[in-house]
C-alpha cells in the first residue's frame, strides 16, 4: 500500500511507517512504529494529524495490537482503549477503533482480519479522495469555461491534502486532479496560524507536486478577492451539520465572508464521514466542543534556524495573555457547494438528507 | 516634552532619542540621534514606524539639520530631501518636512524658530490624540450602557497607540481614556501577520499600560464576534477617502465583514490628516499605490531565543514563494463611524465633506 502520495505504508516487516509531520516541511523523516502503544503516541504527539490519517494509523494501531497479542481478544480491546483516546476530539478515529474491534470480535483469523481491515479502511479513504477529486475538478473546470480563464487561482486554508486524507485529501483533491487533466492551477496558501499548517504542510505538498503556489498571511484573501485575483475557495472541514453549517479550521468564516461579499465560489470538500446528523445550527451547537488549544502556539514560533536546525522563538511579550480557538463555524449561506464521494450537493438541509 | 508615554523626546543635550521598536517587545532600546542623517535613518529602517512617530521624528530631523547647517538654509533644504524620501509612502513624512522648511524660509533665528515647530508639530499630535480619545471613550461609554455590560471587550488589529502617535494614538487612544475614565476594558489584540504589530506593539503598550488583553492570531476574531465575546472594532487608518473608503493594515477589511455580519459596531479613529480628498472609490483608487512588501517577512519569524537573544528563523519550504500584501481597503457601508479629532463622523461623502 506505499505510494508517492502517502503518509503511512506498511513496511517488508509489517510494521507502520508514518511521515513525522513534525518536521515538516523542513525535514522529511519517517517514524517506524512496532506496537499499539507506539501509535497512540504518533496521534497524541501530533507525528501525524489530519482526520483521516489519524483513522488510518489508529486502524492500523489495533493491527498492530493483533500482532503483539495474537489470538487474545480481551487484551487487544483493552489496549485499544488507549489508542480510542488518544485525540479528544477526532471522530475518525474512535470509529474506526470500533470497527476494527467488530471485525476481531467475530474474527477466527485476527491477525490475517485486522491487517486486511487495516488496509480496507485506508483504501476506502483513497477511492473517497480521489471521487472528491473528480468531482471538484469538474467545478474547476466550469469556472474556468464560465470566465475564460488560462489558469485559475484557488484560495485554500489550512492543510486538507494528502498528509491529512490519504492519497490526495479533500480540499487539495480537485488540484491533484486538476494537474492530472493538464489545467494550470496557482493556490494562494493561507499560512494558517498560528500552527502555520498552510506555510508548513500544504505549501509543502504542493512544492513537492510541482503545483505553482504562493503563501500569503491570513490577513490577504480579502484583499485578493476584492482585486479578483482568487476565482474560487476550497476548504476541508471537520464537521457539517445536516443544515450545512461547516465547521473548520479558525479562520475559514472570515474567508467565506470576503467571498460572499466579492461573489467568488467558496466550497467545501468533505467525505461523508464528515457529516454530523444530529446537529443543525452549528454557531449554536458545535462550539460547545471547539476545543481550546494552548496559548504556547499564539506565543512560540517553530521554525528552522541558519543552520536549519529546528528552533522555537518568543514573539510575544511575557505577561502578555494569548487565547488559541482551533475552529470556527462557517453558515451553511456562505457556502455555495459541499463537494463529497456521493457528488456535489447544496449546503441546505434538504440536499444534505438525500445523502446522509 | 517627554511623558510617560512617549517613542521620541530631546534629551538635555537637544539631541532627539528614540524609542527602538525593533527590539520591542523583548527589549526596550533607546537610541539617540544627533545629526539630520540619523533621522533619515531611525525612519528608513523602521527605528520608527507610525505615521503620526515619522511626522514627528521627520520634523525633529529637520531641526537637527538646523542645528549642523546653522544659518545655511540652502543646504538644510539639501540635506532634509533625504529625510523626505526616507519612506516612501509616508504622507505625514513629507508634509511635516515641507512644513519645517516653510518656517526655516521665512526665519530669522533658524535654530530657535525649527526647534519650535517641530514640538509644536507634535504638540499638535498630543493635543488631536487626546480629543480622539475622549470622543472614541464616549461612544465606549455609550455601547456599555446600551448593553449593560460591566466590562467591554474591544479588538483591535495592528498598532494605532502611542507608538504610532503621540500620546496615545488613535485607535488605542479611546482604550487609555477609559482607564483614565475608571472603565473596564478587555483588548482582543490581533497579531497582525506578517510583521506582528499587535503581538509585538500593542501587546507591550497595553502590557506596560496595565490594561487587561489577550493576543489571538488573526484568524479568530470572526468566532468571537460569533459568540458575542467582542463588543466594538475600532482600528486606525492609513488614508481615507472623501467617501468613506479606509486603507489600513491587511485584514482590516476582514474583520469589518465580520463585525458587519454580526452587528457589531466597527470604528475608525484616524487624524483629519489622514482623510485624501482626491479620492472616493477606496478599492479601485488607493490600490495601485498599495505597497507591496518583501516575501521574507512571509518566510522569516522574528522573535527571542531560550536565553533572551534576538532571532530569526525561516518557517516555509524553500521553494515556495511567498507575497506581502501590506494595506487593505475597508469599504464605507461596513464602517459604523469615524472617530476624528473634529467629532465623529459617518463613513460617507455628505458627512465628510462638512469636516474637511
Amino acid at each position: 500500500m506505499q505510494g508517492q502520495y502517502r503518509p503511512l505504508w506498511l513496511n517488508d516487516n509489517g510494521d507502520l511507517e508514518v511521515l513525522d509531520q513534525r518536521y515538516l516541511p523542513h525535514e522529511k523523516r519517517v517514524r517506524t512504529l512496532i506496537s499499539g502503544a507506539d501509535a497512540a503516541e504518533a496521534i497524541s504527539d501530533m507525528t501525524v494529524r489530519g482526520a483521516g490519517v489519524i483513522g488510518n494509523v489508529a486502524a492500523m494501531g489495533v493491527y498492530l495490537l493483533a500482532r503483539e497479542f495474537g489470538e487474545d481478544k480481551a487484551r487487544i480491546k483493552e489496549e485499544a482503549m488507549i489508542l480510542r483516546a488518544s485525540r479528544p476530539t477526532a471522530v475518525n478515529l474512535m470509529w474506526a477503533v470500533d470497527r476494527m474491534l467488530d471485525v476481531i470480535e467475530k474474527s477466527d483469523d485476527v491477525l490475517a482480519d485486522a491487517k486486511a481491515e487495516a488496509i480496507a479502511i485506508c483504501d476506502e479513504d483513497v477511492k473517497r479522495s480521489e471521487t472528491i477529486g473528480k468531482i471538484g475538478c469538474d467545478i474547476i473546470e466550469k469556472i474556468m469555461q464560465e470566465k475564460n480563464l488560462e489558469k485559475i487561482n484557488i484560495l485554500t486554508h489550512c492543510n486538507a491534502g494528502w498528509l491529512a486524507i490519504i492519497d490526495s485529501g479533500t480540499a487539495l483533491a480537485p488540484i491533484y486532479e486538476a494537474r492530472k487533466r493538464g489545467i494550470d492551477v496557482h493556490v494562494w496558501v493561507d499560512e494558517t496560524r498560528p500552527r502555520n499548517q498552510g506555510a508548513n504542510l500544504t505549501s509543502w505538498e504542493l512544492l513537492d507536486a510541482g503545483i505553482d503556489h504562493t503563501i500569503i498571511a491570513d490577513n490577504t484573501g480579502g484583499h485578493l478577492m476584492q482585486h479578483d485575483m482568487v476565482d474560487m475557495v476550497i476548504t476541508g472541514a471537520d464537521r457539517v451539520t445536516r443544515c450545512g453549517d461547516a465547521a473548520n479550521k479558525i479562520g475559514t468564516y472570515l474567508k467565506a465572508l470576503a467571498a460572499n461579499d466579492n461573489g467568488i465560489p467558496f466550497y467545501i470538500a468533505l467525505p461523508l464521514s464528515t457529516f454530523d446528523p444530529e446537529s443543525c445550527n452549528g454557531v449554536e451547537e458545535i462550539e460547545i466542543e471547539i476545543e481550546m488549544r494552548s496559548e504556547d502556539e499564539i506565543h512560540i514560533m517553530r521554525g528552522i534556524d541558519e543552520d536549519g536546525k529546528p528552533q522555537e522563538l518568543r514573539v510575544t511579550p511575557i505577561g502578555s495573555k494569548g487565547a488559541n480557538y482551533g475552529f470556527d463555524v462557517t453558515p451553511a449561506r456562505l457556502i455555495t457547494g459541499l463537494i463529497t464521494e456521493a457528488g456535489l450537493i447544496e449546503a441546505n438541509e434538504t440536499a444534505i438528507e438525500t445523502i446522509l
